[in-house]
């Protein structure tokens, strides 16, 4: 069974297929443009209420939220590509902590400045200039645990790589490439290392290289 | 070993602690009070580097983020107490599915109206009634959709009671309650009925009768 992904173009659906490649799962893909507003036609909304990405289609299994996807495949396929769930379950207990410091801590100062800097020019509204240094200023006191932490482990899990570290990827590749705030992750060596790390996975490079 | 879980007085520690006696594990708690800043002290930031609540120690481990506890030892004690995942792959999707819509459209309107409604004075700040409306209205458009989704089952991910339903439990106990906000539930007769189900269970009148 082909998994279908709606709306690669966009950050948190390619969380979820870069989970697909590591998993060496099939998928293919159904655009979606947010910008036309096709997130909230009633086809749409019928798949994900919502009217938010991804989702996913698997047979007539209809899945959404982009962190609960990758956590369904990582724990499916387990024996299958890329482990990346940890060994143990106290392993599998620290992703589940850093995935949440992903979703709580990390992505609403990064989402924000990516809204103000990459889209509101889209949709003809104008920067919030104020909301961005205030988000970045977020964002760096995240980045300083995330220092700490990183100088103790690899990965931000432990020493091996996990969804936890994967789902930073989209929107970090926002905040070093378009949004030009790679200094963020450049004046923090360990955060450095890592990113170097985690964005040239084979995985990765062919997300960036296909979408 | 008994699991000393930090914070029992506010509702994040209150979803661990819920869920640690519907699976029937001993705890003990620890008292850490926000308004005097304990969460800022040196030892804390120790065990929390971000000074958020809870955290747990079970033995020499450490684990926060409440969500990622309760999946912890949901996991861990799966054949203990009530099962809070589902029974196959795909009903753990959908229960990561709903824990994830609790976090990311549940959770942020309901905080911000509980930062507003009940901490603000506490903390000698003035009430934003603008944000108060509109997080209202954002919360409603939310609770619109899972009265869809609770006329067709009996919980958020299916017909079995899981952590996606429980961690509803500690914030709209605030909305029911103090925050005199009951009519948001009680205007929608299937979250109606779901909300007399789970907050009825004797975990969660166990733990309003502790804390």
């Amino acid at each position: 069974m082909v998994v279908k992904v709606y709306g690669p173009a966009y950050a948190s659906p390619k969380r979820v297929i870069v989970c697909l490649i590591e998993k060496q799962i099939e998928f293919e893909t159904a655009p979606v443009d947010l910008i036309k507003g096709e997130n909230r036609n009633p086809e749409y909304l019928k798949l994900q209420p919502f009217g938010a990405l991804p989702v996913i289609q698997d047979g007539d299994f209809t899945l959404y939220e982009s962190r609960a996807i990758i956590r369904y495949y990582a724990e499916k396929y387990r024996s299958q590509g890329t482990e990346l769930l940890g060994k143990t379950i106290e392993e599998r207990g620290l992703v589940e902590q850093w995935l949440e410091v992903e979703a709580h801590n990390y992505h609403p100062p990064i989402y924000e400045m990516t809204v103000q800097l990459l889209f509101a020019s889209k949709l003809g509204l104008s920067v919030d200039e104020k909301l961005v240094k205030k988000s970045e200023e977020k964002l760096g006191k995240v980045l300083d645990v995330y220092e700490g932490r990183l100088s103790k482990s690899k990965y931000l899990a432990g020493d091996f790589f996990s969804l936890a570290d994967l789902s930073h990827l989209p929107f970090t590749q926002y905040l070093v490439g378009p949004m030009e705030k790679e200094y963020m992750i450049r004046d923090r060596k360990h955060v450095s290392a890592w990113w170097d790390d985690i964005s040239n996975r084979p995985s990765w490079k062919k997300v960036l290289e296909l979408y």
